[in-house]
């Protein structure tokens, strides 16, 4: 039965030794499993079609063809190391052939036609001895109650009481009376009850095909567990397996025993492995091009449940499959790379199984050749462990399956109706790898007990998945997280250097686990959409098939990252909106003391021309625009929702992320719809946003805010329209068009600012309270403003020596690692700043961080919804709830440090 | 066959007027035609199943048990009205029975054992004279080539050739030798050719129940269509059916003779109608409650070829619906108001036709009814026309179908391949109207040729649909588009007059087709929206069956209208659209005055509190808030479709639009989806656009605006704080709040006023093209801003007394019609208008024009396309391209009307 256990056999019956090395070849290449395709059809005029060894047999010298060769009248069996039999005279002193035809004997009577022994009616012959040797002449015997007695059923059915002891031709073997029959909460099945003893008799003793796979068939109706006592259908399956050790293997396969059908592979530890992952299938598949080649043709020998073979079958549709489907979509089951999944409810009868012995179709024109396919049963008990639930090492194999048996359910005879059934309620063939390896199919059987077996349904499944070796891909995304999220730290550290010596603070600590958050998170990203997209890529567009993609389970690590993604993006994002929106901004009017030249002007006399002083009115509205471009963004984040959902949902590149290797958008209705990858989900929506959103944002940089409207350029413009002309160029230095600076500001000035600034604040907030349906903004509030514009203004003037500045370029290494080597020690330092940096105190600034950050909320929204237009719609949500926040803070905060009145930030 | 042929065989038979009288209430009363339920179980022993009449029948006194009643040995059959027989035994001088066993005769030669008169081999009975009447003694003749002979193959199959004339019971029948065996393009059908002579005449003399059904099948086969000359299969069978007119009728239906298959109804016109609406199906289907009964159960007889009754079958799955699917899905093509469809490609071998009469089970319980379905097939012909194609009054209502047909394409043995196969290509039963109508059957057959039986695929497809008459509704519906669209004349004509009133232009009668436009869209829109609810509240939620959905071609009306009303919407929204882009706008800076005492104020040297003089700054805000209020709407259209879709999509409101009478939100995947209504589709969602619409402007109206931000309250804010709380409240008058008019101008006025606007354009112009980089406006055009601005704010200041105004109050009536009954010949007028009516050139005032005119734009992208997510992307990037085109124009409009530089509205 498995090699574990044949060392016993061995040395029992002396089988010479080299026949156990080649069986242990036989194991180790898993490719000798390998056996020719012959139908009955095949088989030439003088040969037999053995159903046990499915192959054409020819009789040999002395021997008829019947269902199988047997010797004929007065010849003796001799058997050889093969499944083939030789047929010798009996001598002339034992004329007779014992009945199991093995041996030859003398007869204390008659010969029968057949050439056995006769014995009177009311008697039993009796062969061999109580140790199972036989005897030179037989004995006809009467039953007495003390013989070593035990009721055994005829072969042919109709019951007979008897106390004839049946001896096997290698081992003693008896078949007690309190057998096993027992199955299901205990109903005393009438099938077993019935068949049982005969089929197993007539197995042993007459090797009788038929019965042999009756035995079978009924150890598989237990879901092939055995306890391990022999008296259950696979004990006593295991027993005549046993005891036909030195009648060799079938086909050269050692778990496969002539006369017997192979219901087991060996038990031996590891051996599941092994068999399942030693030697591929010698058949490639490809997915494009002119060889493609995705057919996966499972053929099947079909048995019917008193062992006859009925026919070979191509598996699919009509058998395995019950879920009645168009036969476009059952055909998806069987095309390699489609994770194929149906369930039905099944109604009515099916009134006797069938069981299924699934081979491998390998092609190979005139001698067509089939790989038997190994079944894992998880509810196969072996002395009460499930072990087929347990890890692949311990795993036991075996074949031979049934999908709805009613029969063996029926209580006490066998036209009443079931108790029970049992069904195969999920049958799951996997196949491993790009190497293709032999498939496995799994199979779970369920019983139901009947209350109304007209109306009552059953669910069942069918499935097929792929399964691929993932550590080494799970080894490199480890690997790439641990070395990415290496150089974020320094990345990190870097910023958090670069902001300690720009704000003299104490949390520096607090500050670089924010810098490292918004890092970390853009490692995961980048490693999750990698990933997603390398499957994207490497399944969807793959020629020949060299990755499979992962089984949802092995999904799961991903799922974490891009959680882990997501989490501390949004840690990043909530504080950089919280630095937007509680920055110090203060809006000075400079021009305030030329106004004064202006003015002179005008008292001059020239009362046609007559410029306005300069107005609190220019300050609201700048401050107003400013306040407008809070959350202006480098893309349109309504547009960019749309255009996602237009090419997931309207063009169908949602069909990218079903589990088949096709790259065809629409689907006909009537092609089979696989279940979708959440990886493949994951990369194809983050790569189509990304994408999306990277053309966007080169759109309205390149194109549309240079020929249609940049709200910062305006802003920076109104500004500059707000010298009225006065300046013979726009810049702040004599000619030069610069106008915005960043500023390093000495300690002096900053103290000097924060005490203003604080002066106000104070006096600030009761007014406030007070005060605020008015018009403008309170008289203590109106000083305020003035003494900071003033201080302010005079020192962009030059007018405080000790708050002196310079202004200079930043040097290009300044520029790369964002940090600034002098320090304002005495001097403030503007370093001239042509791209805008004020605009990372605002959203436009800040695209990146947003654009990641909206992906992964939409990402992560569908991988837990699986629905992109929810994604989309919680995005949106998400995105308006966000801009609103941002814009009353924002608003709030600009009216606060401006002095500004809300009334006029609108 | 049909009434119209009755009276010549009445009169040619005698058969008493009542009888007729009684058929010719069968058909007045459809419901005469229900039948009784009898399996072949049902039959006591002593009667036998009669598989013509479908009915259990007792044989009569000396009659025999066989396939039906025979007469035993030696008794002549005696017919009576009925369907039964009687039998009487012959007189002792003519003691043989004639073939057809009706006669008794007397024998030339010996008696056979089934009591007819033998004759020596070579030689055949003669049994009538050549007129058809009986003769006294047979006579055996042999054949001669001069005899008016034909070859006639004998019943049971095997030739045989004879010279025998056959002769019917009542009419004088001859079976010419070129009967058209001839089909499908010319091939020699051997099926056809083979028993269509022997079934004829077997079912003709012998009245043999299998060979009249196979006769009946061959018609069937033929398409039931028949050329007048009765040389066809159906043509034998309309004679054998006239000949059996005086045995009347089976189940009391005269369309139904005894022996024969029930193949046509009456051809005369009109029947049709009178079959299917005269008379409702006695049952109730009720969707919903304790009594909710939505099954169809149709009952099919089904026979084989060769006229054998097989069994009683439910329709569904296995027979009428060859695509494999769920039975949770077939099923649904039985439930009562779900319109179902499945098509499915055939492949492989039916060796056999089946024939199907189909029945449909009205319950009954103990005594089960059943109601035969007619059946249309629209392929068959009638003398040439393809009546059943044109109207229903010409319809040919017929009963019997089959599937597939692959036994009369073969053409010289019935064991080759055939040539050509046929098809029941779709197969369409219907009902009617509320009180559900007896079913009709429509089928079509199509005729494959075949090239490679193996692997050809043949399409069919079986549908159910469910009719009712629209004519009611259509004309409610018109009814309403008339009444209100004479009403809408009124208002149009009304708001034109008013138009006229208020500005003096010739083209009257274009702005009268503009408003005409706008309110004929509305009309359009409420019926169109009215009848997609009505058909959304009545089909989904009805309790009893009383609606039942248009059929697609019945939509194509209401389509029309949706799309009328979207092309009158988008005249009405873009010629909005233009007044709102060329409105004439000035903004007075109405305090320059009283800058002057400021000024003063000054003067007097309180310097601490030195109020700046009105900026030109404080113009340019406003410019620049009304610039942003342009596209402001009442509610926020990103929101509206995201809204939209969430419940659409997300939650699965689509669902409600599909052809079946379910509510059920979510469909789990293994039941049936029918398809869409457009009807119910347009009605869902312009109901839910509006609703979620209405949402949103009771939203920002109540609460928004209230609580959180105003913009146009905002802006009448800006406006008033700008006065700088130098008025002691708001309002243009002392003590009033009142800050914004309607203004009905003097002509003088209005005048001045474009004289003034005027001379800026003619200024303006060539300055905007010389100088447009510099800052503010040039020389010329602040100029005639100053001159415009110091008109108006002196006109306000009552300082032309030729150009006074005064202000006031609308009347109720006024407000209601829109329309101003004083002229404002010497005084221009100044209406209090606190309901802010200046939005009406704005986005914001025509809230309910743009949320109908997106509602309509959403709807027509679904109906084009059915997809509500295309819809949605395009409505959005319609919105987005009109706010664009709106803010745009809107901008340059603003700057040229009131010379702010277009660089201060950003």
């Amino acid at each position: 039965m498995a090699t574990g256990t044949l060392p016993l056999v061995f040395s029992r019956h002396k089988v010479p030794l080299t026949l156990y090395l080649f069986i242990y070849m036989g194991l180790l290449h898993c490719q000798q499993f390998i056996i020719p395709f012959k139908a009955p059809s095949d088989c030439r005029a003088e040969q037999f079609f053995d159903i046990s060894s499915l192959s054409c047999v020819s009789c040999g010298p002395n021997q008829r063809r019947r269902l199988s060769c047997v010797c004929q009248t007065g010849y003796q069996t001799l058997t050889t190391d093969k499944m083939s039999i030789t047929c010798q005279q009996c001598p002339i002193d034992k004329p007779a052939v014992t009945k199991d035809g093995f041996g030859c004997i003398r007869c204390p009577g008659a010969v029968s036609d057949e050439g056995n022994c006769k014995c009177p009616p009311g008697s039993f012959l009796v062969e061999r001895d109580i140790n199972g040797n036989l005897l030179d002449e037989a004995r006809c015997e009467t039953c007495n109650g003390d013989s070593p007695a035990s009721t055994v059923p005829s072969s042919s059915g109709d019951r007979y009481t008897s106390c004839q002891i049946f001896e096997g031709s290698f081992v003693y073997f008896k078949i007690e009376k309190n057998a096993n029959t027992c199955l299901y909460y205990c109903i005393q099945s009438a099938w077993f009850l019935e068949n049982l003893y005969s089929s197993s008799a007539a197995c042993l003793v007459f090797s009788n095909l038929t019965a042999c796979q009756a035995l079978g068939n009924m150890c598989v109706m237990n879901m092939h567990s055995f306890s391990g006592v022999s008296t259950d259908a696979c004990g006593l399956f295991n027993t005549i397996f046993r005891s036909k050790a030195s009648l060799s293997s079938t086909q050269d396969i050692s778990y496969w025993r002539a006369n017997l059908p192979w219901l087991y592979y060996g038990d031996e530890p590891g051996l599941a492995s092994r068999v399942l992952q030693t030697d591929p299938v010698p058949t490639g598949f490809s997915f494009r091009g002119t060889k493609k080649n995705t057919d996966i043709r499972l053929l099947a020998a079909v048995y019917n449940v008193r062992g006859e073979f009925l026919r070979w079958e191509p598996v699919g549709g009509k058998n395995l499959q019950l879920c009645p489907q168009p036969a476009t979509k059952q055909a998806a089951a069987f095309s390699f790379g489609t994770a194929y999944q149906e369930s039905v409810k099944l109604l009515g009868s099916h009134p006797e199984p069938l069981f299924y012995d699934v081979f491998m179709d390998l092609g190979g024109g005139e001698n067509p050749k089939l790989l038997p396919l190994p079944t894992l049963v998880l509810n196969q008990q072996y002395s009460g462990r499930f072990i087929n639930q347990e890890s692949m090492r311990n795993w036991y194999l075996s074949r031979r399956m049934f999908l709805i048996d009613m029969l063996s359910g029926r209580e006490k005879s066998l036209s009443s109706l079931p108790k029970v059934i049992r069904v195969a309620s999920s049958l799951v063939p996997r196949t491993q790898e790009g190497q293709v390896f032999p498939p496995l199919m799994v199979v779970t059987y369920r019983d139901v007990p009947i209350t109304d077996i007209n109306t009552q349904t059953v669910s069942t499944s069918f499935a097929v998945e792929y399964e691929m070796d993932q550590s080494e891909a799970r080894m490199k995304t480890d690997t790439a997280l641990g070395v990415m999220g290496g150089v974020a730290v320094l990345y990190s550290l870097l910023k958090t250097v670069s902001w300690k010596r720009r704000i003299s603070s104490t949390d520096t600590l607090v500050k670089f686990l924010f810098f490292y958050a918004g890092d970390l998170a853009n490692v995961f990203f980048i490693v999750t959409v990698g990933t997603g997209l390398y499957w994207l890529i490497f399944y969807k567009a793959q020629q020949f098939v060299s990755v499979l993609l992962p089984l949802p389970p092995q999904e799961e690590k991903l799922v974490t990252y891009v959680g882990c993604a997501f989490a501390l993006k949004a840690v990043q994002f909530l504080h950089k909106l919280f630095i937007q929106v509680s920055v110090d901004v203060f809006l000075i009017d400079w021009e305030r003391p030329r106004s004064k030249t202006s003015r002179t002007v005008q008292a001059a006399g020239e009362m046609k021309r007559e410029p306005s002083p300069v107005s609190i009115w220019r300050t609201y509205f700048v401050a107003n625009e400013w306040n407008e471009i809070q959350t202006i963004r480098k893309i349109s984040p309504t547009f960019q929702i749309m255009a996602v959902l237009f090419f997931l949902e309207v063009l169908g590149f949602s069909s990218l992320a079903l589990r088949d290797p096709w790259t065809t958008l629409q689907r006909p209705s009537e092609a089979y719809t696989p279940s979708y990858s959440l990886t493949l989900r994951y990369g194809l929506a983050a790569t189509l946003w990304l994408c999306i959103g990277l053309l966007q944002v080169i759109f309205f940089t390149v194109f549309y805010e240079h020929f249609v409207e940049d709200k910062i350029r305006q802003f920076v413009d109104l500004c500059s329209i707000s010298n009225e002309s006065l300046c013979g160029q726009r810049g702040l230095l004599p000619n030069t068009d610069i106008q915005t600076f960043q500023v390093a500001l000495s300690n002096l000035l900053r103290m000097q600012y924060d005490r203003i600034q604080d002066s106000i604040s104070r006096r600030n907030r009761p007014s406030r309270l007070t005060d605020t349906t008015m018009g403008h903004f309170s008289e203590p509030q109106c000083k305020a403003y003035h003494t900071m514009n003033h201080f302010l203004a005079s020192v962009i003037d030059h007018a405080h020596p000790d708050m002196d500045y310079i202004v200079k370029d930043k040097l290009m290494f300044e520029r790369v690692i964002g940090m600034e080597f002098l320090e304002p020690s005495e001097k403030s330092i503007f370093y001239n700043d042509e791209a805008h940096s004020f605009s990372n105190v605002l959203f436009y600034g800040n695209e990146a961080t947003l654009l990641i950050f909206d992906t992964l909320f939409f990402c992560v929204v569908d991988l837990g919804s699986q629905s992109f237009i929810l994604a989309a719609v919680l995005t949106y949500l998400q995105q308006m709830i966000f801009s609103f926040v941002r814009n009353a803070l924002g608003r709030r905060n600009l009216a606060y440090k401006t002095l500004v009145d809300k009334r006029f930030l609108i």
